[in-house]
């Protein structure tokens, strides 16, 4: 059983967080966020797909790859130290370097993220004065890995957090032992599926070990973060890592084991909430969309029609406008290379009592203009699409396109 | 030599046009246009890659691919006759067979064109009314031609034709004739590069048979109509046709020939110049925005490329916000799915006198911001990226992203 808990990357033992205002960019604010695990961890990750990675991308790719083993994480807002070249990589290396020395660790065990405007060099005195800083505040309080969800905010509205506890084997054999898993989030805009969405960090007390948490994390996300879209925009510097301390002294989850099977539950329960709280909080968004596809005839053809509607603009404009213009869902279905026959599929506005038939036997469906509305006034709207070619399944998330993305993304770096 | 020429689809020697008010859906404006052909004509076509098709689309393609011949088009704004099943193809059997009627002409030569919202059925009496008032008002007259084009057009704020003249040698073997070939287009939003964008009628009075015309169609729209975006959503109505009715009295176009470079040059100049009006009209724009990509190991990258460019909400916002943002591009280049690298490429914002380099050696580049204000504040911006992998270039057409099209589109139905 896997039950929720108050808090997010210190609800698992050993693990404490701090953050600081470091004035990279924003004033009045916090701006950096460290997290550091009293024990080894070993660490998982998925980065972005694009071609264009920042520093701190390839930086943690290394680790994750071949050093197999984490003990911090520094994050910055404000500037993203992408499109940086080897000063960039310079940065992220004085960065570890002086984080390793002032935590008495490896310096290639220092995880870093950045998130902001693409382009300028990461103040070096600011980052290693706030870690500094940060080393002094360190702490295994709830409201420690609060302040620090909320310090690697750039556009984010509210902070994202999520826990989870459950139970697993003890390690001296002697019944079970509860396992923590939690995590923070951050993104709104340039979010897209293709791993992931921005900066995610997940930190568990779970035994597990590097290859099996890395399995874990490359199933989980693709349902998860990889199935929410706010704009389209993959970013460069788009990051889930996952640090596992064994400090719960649960004995080590084994390959195709039910502890196995448990642990990848608590990471997905956590993966989704950290995702659906992101595609929620989309740039202006004043709507979280959902769009299940079923009857599809393979998974990944279930997650491209549900990904297509979810980042439609018109589909999107249309849920700001709360306007049941449901051709354009067909429509967003239509184009998303897919191949499916529009004259049996069948189309739904998911209501709380009855859902709403937009579309089937090939029409649009005639239905009631006032129910529809308030279904749509409602902050979470739902659709659903049968499509009637076999039994697969998949939930996309996105939010409605509003004045407001455009008014933030049209003058985002002042 | 291909010279620019007034007017549009009645430009060229025996095609007549007629508009007038149906009713359809608008109150005070023309919403239906008829295109009419003295002689026969080849035809040639390219319709949406949408799964869901309009009944127009399917009953056009049809005529394109089997009869391959051609007299006349209807059109009407307003609604799709798209989601409608088989009572969508019913309609357009009876608006072809009222017209074919009317006009003494077989119904399967009448092309049909529909623009609108999705979903509903078209009022067929209406149809069939504004058809026999048409063909009451048929007009060879140039200002027939403009008032067709404003008649097809939705949310569009400027009608858009274009026409050219050019010479080919006479059928008679007697020098050359003079050619002409004329179109109008409607579009501004739903369109994303696939053919292709909303509907577009290319008429000319040259002699080509209709495979070569086809040949010749499905080439040039690969650079033009399917290079520019507007909102990244490709339609269910998407159509472009040409009709050729040889009155021109040139020779035959032969494959392969001068005359056939000559023909499709004149097709390039006004499908680009109708693509080009349609991206800068896109819906709430207040910018037309050109990415050229240079350099590119293949052509299919390079429209890749430059099209990613175009497509991104978040480039878009910049352009509507003035904001010389450059890491924006870079990051749209990185997810378009092409592989390059991020080192060696360099980006420029193209001004009057002397480009402005945005981005080189894997950095980005300090500029002047006040020249790169000066010039993202034209109504044209262009952007030129240098990928060095090869000598393969390709430009893509799109719009910013602005407060208007999100009203356009949150309340459309209405």
């Amino acid at each position: 059983m896997i039950k929720s808990i108050a808090g997010g990357v210190t609800a698992a033992a050993g693990f404490k967080a701090a953050c600081c205002a470091a004035g990279i960019k924003y004033r009045g604010r916090t701006d950096m966020a460290m997290l550091f695990s009293d024990a080894p961890c070993t660490v998982g990750g998925v980065f972005t797909s694009n071609v264009v990675k920042a520093a701190p991308v390839v930086w943690d790719r290394e680790i994750v790859r071949n050093v197999k083993a984490a003990r911090a994480v520094v994050v910055n807002a404000g500037i993203a130290n992408a499109a940086t070249g080897e000063t960039g990589m310079a940065l992220c290396r004085q960065t570890a370097e002086f984080t390793g020395k002032a935590l008495d660790i490896p310096a290639d065990q220092v995880l870093l993220g950045s998130t902001g405007v693409i382009g300028p060099n990461l103040p070096i005195d600011r980052i290693t004065a706030g870690v500094a800083m940060m080393k002094q505040a360190l702490s295994d309080s709830l409201e420690a890995g609060t302040a620090a969800s909320r310090a690697i905010m750039t556009t984010d509205t509210v902070n994202k957090e999520c826990a989870v506890a459950f139970t697993l084997p003890a390690a001296d054999g002697k019944g079970e032992v509860e396992v923590h898993l939690g995590g923070m989030s951050k993104g709104s805009g340039m979010i897209h599926p293709n791993m992931c969405t921005m900066l995610a960090y997940i930190t568990t007390d779970c035994a597990i070990d590097a290859a099996l948490l890395q399995q874990a994390v490359s199933d989980v996300v693709t349902d998860t973060f990889n199935m929410i879209s706010v704009d389209g925009d993959t970013s460069t510097n788009d990051t889930l890592l996952v640090l596992a301390n064994g400090l719960a002294g649960n004995a080590p989850v084994a390959a195709g084991s039910a502890a196995y099977d448990t642990f990848k539950a608590a990471l997905f329960t956590v993966c989704r909430d950290l995702a659906v709280k992101m595609a929620g909080d989309g740039e202006g968004a004043t709507h979280l969309m959902e769009m299940q596809v079923t009857g599809a005839d393979t998974k990944e053809h279930a997650r491209t029609l549900a990904r297509s509607v979810v980042g439609s603009s018109l589909v999107k404009a249309m849920i700001y406008g709360k306007d049941a213009n449901c051709g354009r869902i067909l429509c967003a279905l239509g184009y998303a290379g897919v191949d499916f026959d529009p004259a049996v599929i069948e189309l739904y506005l998911i209501g709380r009592d009855k859902d709403l038939c937009f579309y089937k036997d090939g029409c649009v469906q005639a239905f009631d203009e006032d129910r529809a509305l308030a279904i749509l006034t409602e902050k979470e709207v739902r659709f659903r699409c049968d499509m009637k070619m076999g039994s697969e399944e998949a939930t996309a998330w996105g939010c409605d396109l509003t004045y407001d993305y455009v008014k933030i993304n049209g003058d985002y770096r002042s």
